[in-house]
Formats: structure tokens, sequence, C-alpha cells
């Protein structure tokens, strides 16, 4: 098949043909949402699509499933369905195919310019799960808490450790987020304090989206987890310091969390993903029967973050890779489900954040400034933890031989707590 | 008003015409489900009501609140629509109130027997959260885990700690559970184990149902909090307690807990549960300003706890009181969106354990037991945690002069783990 599209893509773009990643929009505000694919500067419209009569494979021809306001119903479908919709809007999409291509009336409802769109939470969210599963990460909050000789507690190397998210928080890049108010610790024999968070961090993370998902009590072997996840997108998971450390023993984090949880807009399919997977790091112990994978995949993902004060140019500040993850999205599902928890269509798995050995590949503020003590140089300012006005803008990309596949932006920006 | 019901009720009756609790049920199956209220031993059919045109009130007149399949239309529609529907079908059913009474036609079609239908989970839960509000139960876990020195954490006399629930296996009393398999603790220099958890218990709880709730970034007041509450139900938060103590550092329960949460079908609003108001005991420290209440409230819920044993009778194992709450549901409620983190018409929060002083009303097996040191006497046989076959059935009752209001029950039964 030709991998290029009729529709202009640049060398830069993180949408060229083998992406074709899947959101919700809506074309104009007042007008219903609407799943539709990234494809260079342009949103194809599915419900158009589908209207047309063009999606005419056996599984998907008749169904309404793109004429829904969320992704639920084609996640629910499977991978079966996933393979025939990629297999169609590709072949639409490219330069030798002319149904698209010369149909100037359907052309100009289908293909929409992106910057005319508004885009939103791809899928209703029933659970959200966050893991924690970047080794780097856990040293360095450990060594931080609990010192070098227990950095990292001895259930990390058995299984991927996670806790339940907010659902309801979770929102779409380009929401601002409200600095949260809580309480803090106390110093010394004072009561602890209360007002906004004073050490309000981001965490640079990947999701992954669930499609068929289980029935209550029947897990999903690991080496069948793969058809349960539709795709991946950037995740940012804010959080504040203070509050966390505060709340989080013995149950773990709560508010210092589900004050808000940014996604990008764009899930990228594994489909589009499979030809940048990569080995997973040995794991030593062995992982449990249960856990053991035939082959154990990640996927090369240059992550990077900016952090932009407000009025000011945006910085890096971190470059990561999503590689650098040790448990897989594979394992994360498949224990997720070993005790008989059932996930549905929709749902979204955290991977926790994904930090990596060097120095500036740490994926929150907390560990790049040790906890605030060693200030962030940022082009003639600094910072510790985040301010108010402060953008962090996520991008994630795969670099294919001449092409990219990629995630887009994942951003956010701080406004002040409500007084 | 009268307070007789031209249905029969008899004095032991949880369901008299001063309850009138919400579910949602079906009166066979294959009919969709509809939400109900309990009178006596009927079920009656709101959307029935509803279409005869009973709902003459400013607010209900016209809507379509009780022709859909949950109850979150409803309960998103906040007090002034949940008191004018109290009041239109406490009237209805009232013995000096010809309406309904004497429409034979409508009688039939609207009153079914209880033995007859189904009950269904009565909302969408978007996110269930869990609280951990009992100071008995605080107390005794710590000591269990951390000593007597260190029995409570400091933040517990400070906030209503909390984590994040799994919202997808929340099930209706009635629901099989099957053990879960998962990793318990190594003993000495053994590894981790994997199989079926050995120490598998229940946890006596109630848990809130959410009404209208609030926008991101915008905290409710402590003070409006009961607004936001519909009413409770009894909950029944099913814990592994080998795979909870292996997981759970650093980030709280997990796959412990993610297996299963049942849930009693009928809500009994906080408008029901007024007269057994009482007041909640005293804080020290007293509580920050954003967590004190003009009148802190506690309701007098006599809650107890039977276990049968496959194949026997069953047997009283705890007698506690929701009173024994140290924080009150709308302190849980407004320091949950203290952070800005929303609420969602339908959401639920369970307060925790409900352990009372006494030995006899410790709401755990885990406690009941002392994690499995002391086994409990059942009758001639004998318990550590629970083992497949047993069934656990939960009861609450508020009791008034010559009536009661009550929850009914919530039960479950253990199945074993899958092969």
């Amino acid at each position: 098949m030709a991998m290029k599209s009729f529709v202009e893509v640049s060398a830069e773009s993180h949408f060229p043909l083998q992406n074709l990643p899947y959101g919700v929009f809506k074309p104009e505000s007042g007008s219903l949402p609407r799943p539709g694919v990234a494809i260079g500067e342009f949103v194809l419209d599915l419900s158009e699509i589908s209207s047309a009569g063009l999606f005419s494979g056996p599984i998907l021809n008749g169904s309404d499933c793109f004429n829904q306001p969320t992704l639920n119903k084609f996640l629910e479908m499977g991978r079966p369905a996933w393979k025939e919709a990629r297999a169609t809007i590709q072949k639409l999409l490219s330069e030798s195919e002319p149904t698209l291509r010369d149909n100037t009336n359907l052309k100009q409802k289908a293909l929409i310019p992106m910057s005319k769109v508004e885009m939103l939470v791809p899928m209703t969210i029933g659970d959200y799960t966050d893991f924690f599963s970047s080794m780097h990460h856990a040293k360095n909050c450990g060594i931080m808490f609990r010192g070098p000789e227990n950095a990292i507690n001895l259930n990390w190397y058995y299984l991927p450790i996670a806790y339940h998210g907010r659902a309801s928080s979770v929102v779409i890049s380009g929401t601002d987020i409200v600095r949260p108010r809580g309480q803090g610790p106390p110093s010394g024999n004072s009561p602890p304090y209360f007002g906004p968070s004073r050490k309000l961090d981001f965490e640079l993370e990947m999701a992954a989206v669930v499609g068929p998902g289980n029935e209550l009590g029947k897990p999903i072997d690991v080496n069948n987890a793969a058809d349960h996840i539709f795709g991946l997108v950037l995740l940012n998971d804010w959080s504040a310091r203070d509050i966390q450390g505060w709340e989080y023993v013995p149950l773990g984090p709560f508010l210092g969390k589900s004050f808000g949880t940014t996604i990008s807009p764009w899930i990228v399919t594994l489909d589009a993903l499979g030809p940048f997977a990569c080995d997973a790091p040995k794991q030593d112990p062995p992982p449990m029967p249960y856990l053991t994978e035939k082959t154990s995949n990640n996927y090369d993902i240059q992550l990077e973050v900016q952090l932009k004060p407000a009025g000011q140019d945006p910085c890096v500040v971190t470059k990561s890779n999503f590689r650098h993850l040790y448990w897989t999205v594979t394992q994360q599902l498949a224990h997720h489900t070993i005790n008989g928890c059932n996930l549905r269509p929709g749902d979204l798995l955290g991977t926790g954040t994904i930090s990596g050995p060097e120095p500036d590949s740490l994926g929150c503020l907390l560990e790049q400034t040790w906890n605030g003590q060693k200030p962030l140089s940022l082009n003639g300012t600094s910072r510790t933890f985040l301010e108010d006005g402060d953008e962090v803008i996520f991008t994630g990309v795969c670099k294919g031989n001449g092409y990219n596949v990629g995630f887009g932006t994942c951003s956010g920006k701080i406004l002040p707590s409500p007084q």
C-alpha cells in the first residue's frame, strides 16, 4: 500500500498516513462531537466517511460506531474492527485512491483544518488507573523519602505497583489547571498548613486506552493483553507534592492527584506503533508465570517536556523515552485483571512517571530539583516547583525513515487557586 | 401527613411510609430497568407513576427523570426535586389518599411484589471513593501492623483519609464474589506466593450516593455538603488481606480490593434518616475551618453482620453502628472537593469499615480474629478468614417509635477461584 496521502503532510508532521490516530472533535462550537482521524494539518471526520458508506468492510459496514460522541463503541469492537478501519482509512487517504481524493464535495465536508476544531476527551473513562513502572522514577523517589538502602520496596520487583486514579478530573490537552488547595505537612511542632499547594508538579507519563476488556472474575492472559489495548496517549499526572506527602500514608495518593490529569487528544494505535517496538528491559527476578510474555515489548517513543513561564519562551526541561519502562503495558493490563477485576472499553491505564537514567531525563520536578533543593535554571529564571501562569507542554514522537509517528502535544497552564 | 400506607407494612418491615428508599429494578427478566421505591413487600414503579402524570409538582411535572434506566438524572436535579418526589410519593401511598389506592388498574401495574423483581446497581458510578473514618478500625489496624505506639498516623486526626476505589466492580447485593487470585507476601527468604487469596475478608461499611456535585476547580462548602448527598446504602468492601498487605506500599490498596464491592439495592435518603440524626464525636484537634460544620451529625443506624457457612445457619458476628464514625459524610464530601476535584451525580463515597469500641462491634475478620491469630467460633465451626461457600449478610436499620427505617440487606457469597 502506498504510504503517501493526497493530503499534504510535511516531513515534520506527527500525522502522516503511517499514523492515523483517533480522536473526538467538534468541527465548530455547538456542533455534535464525533470521531476523527488526524492526517497532516487536517482532521478526517469519520461520521461523514461512515455516512457516505465508505466503511464497506464486513465488520464496519452498517455499524454506527462512528456516529457516536465518543470512541467507546469502536473500542469495544476489538482488534478486527480496528484493523479493518485502519486499512479502509489508509486506502481512502492514499494518493493513488480516487474515491475521496476526487470527490470535492465529500472532501470539503470530511477534511477539516485541525486549527478550526475543538478536541475533546475521546472516550468515556469508566476507571483510570495509574501505574508506577519506571525503575528510575521509583528509585529516585525512594532515595528521597526513605534513603538509599530502602530506595525500592521489594514488592516493586515482583508486580507492577499501581493505584486507582480519579476518572472525573481527566481533561483534554489545553485545559487550564487550577492550583489545588489542601493540607500540607506540619514542620516541627506546628500543625499542618492549609492553602494553595506550594509544591505543584507535572509527571511525564503515557497511558493505554483499553479496548474490549473482560468480565468480572475472568482475568486476561498476558499474551492476549495487546488485543485489549487500542493505543496510547500522552498523560500529565499533575501532582501536589505537599498535599500528597501529608495524606498518602497508609492508603496512597488522593487529593494530591485528583484535581486534574491531562491527556493528549490523539490516540496513536498499537498498529501504528508496531514498527517502533523494541525489547523491554530484562526483568530480575524473572516475572511470575502470569506476567511472563512470549515477547516483551516497549516502544521507542521520544518524549520531551517543555516548561513555559508566563510571557517567556518555552524551555526544554526533560528528554525521556517510553522504552525506559520496566513493566510493559501488557504486563500492567494482565496484572490489573489477575484478581478478576473487570476492565471496560475506554478505561485508562497510566504508566507512571517515565524517567530515564540521565539527569536530563527525569520526568518530574520532584526528581529534577530533588524535592526543591536544587532549583532548575530556565533562560534566566528558575523553578523548584510550578508557579501560576506556567504552561507545561509534553510531546512524544517515533522517528521513522523519513516520517514521524507522533502524539502531538499534551499541555496545560496553571491558574491561581480560588481565594 | 398520615404516616400509614394503604399498602400493608408489617411492624418489622424496613420499608414503611417513613422510609421510601429508591432503587432501580426490572419487573421481569427482559424488561427495561426503571426506578422504584420500596413500600412494605412491594416496589412502586416510578416510571408508571410518572407516565400516569402523578408527579404533578412544579419541578417533576413533565420530567423524564423516572423514565431512565438509572437514577443519575434524578440525582443531578438536587434536593428540591428530591423533596418534591418524596412528598408526592408519601401522599400517593398514604391510606387516606384515594388516587392510587382506588385505581385498581394502575395499582396492578405500579405495585409489584418485591419477591418478583430483579434489583440492579441503581446509578452509573463515575467514581467510587473509599474513606477510612472509623477511629476504632484505624487504631486496630495500626496496632496490628505498626504496633501500639504508632497505631494511628498523625494525618488521620487532621483529615478524612481516603483512596480512589474501583467503580467497574461495584455489584448489587446477591452477586456472587469470585475469590481473587494474586500475589501474597514472602515469608522468610521465600519469594512471594501466587494463588487464590488465603485471607479473604469482608468490611462493614456504608456509602453516600452523590447528588448534583460540582465543577472541576470549585470546592463544595462543608455546610452545603448535605445538599450533595442523596442518601446512603450498605457497602461490603471485600478485601484480600494477603494481596493488599503485599501490594499497598507505597501507593495504597489496589488488587486487594478491586475484585468486587457489594452495595445494597435501596438508597435510603437523608430526608428519611433525618429523625435519626445524632451528634458526631467531638474532634480533637478541632477540624480546620474548611472541615468545621455548623452542626456535625451522624445517624443512629444499627448495623449487623451475619456469616453463613455453606449448608449452615447464619451466625451474627458483628453488631456496630454508623454513629461510630469520627469523620462525618459531609466532612468527607467537603474534603474530597477542597482541591477542586469534581464530584458527579451517582458517585459513591464509602465510609470505611465501621468498627465500634466493643469486641463484638469490629467490622471485619482482620480485626475480629486479629489477623487470623484468634479464630472466630461459629455454631460449632470456626473461621479465621472467609471460606468458599461462605455468605456474608449485612443489615442496617434505624429504630423509630413503632416503625423502622431500614436498608434491607447487602449480601454476597464466595465462589472458588478459577483454576
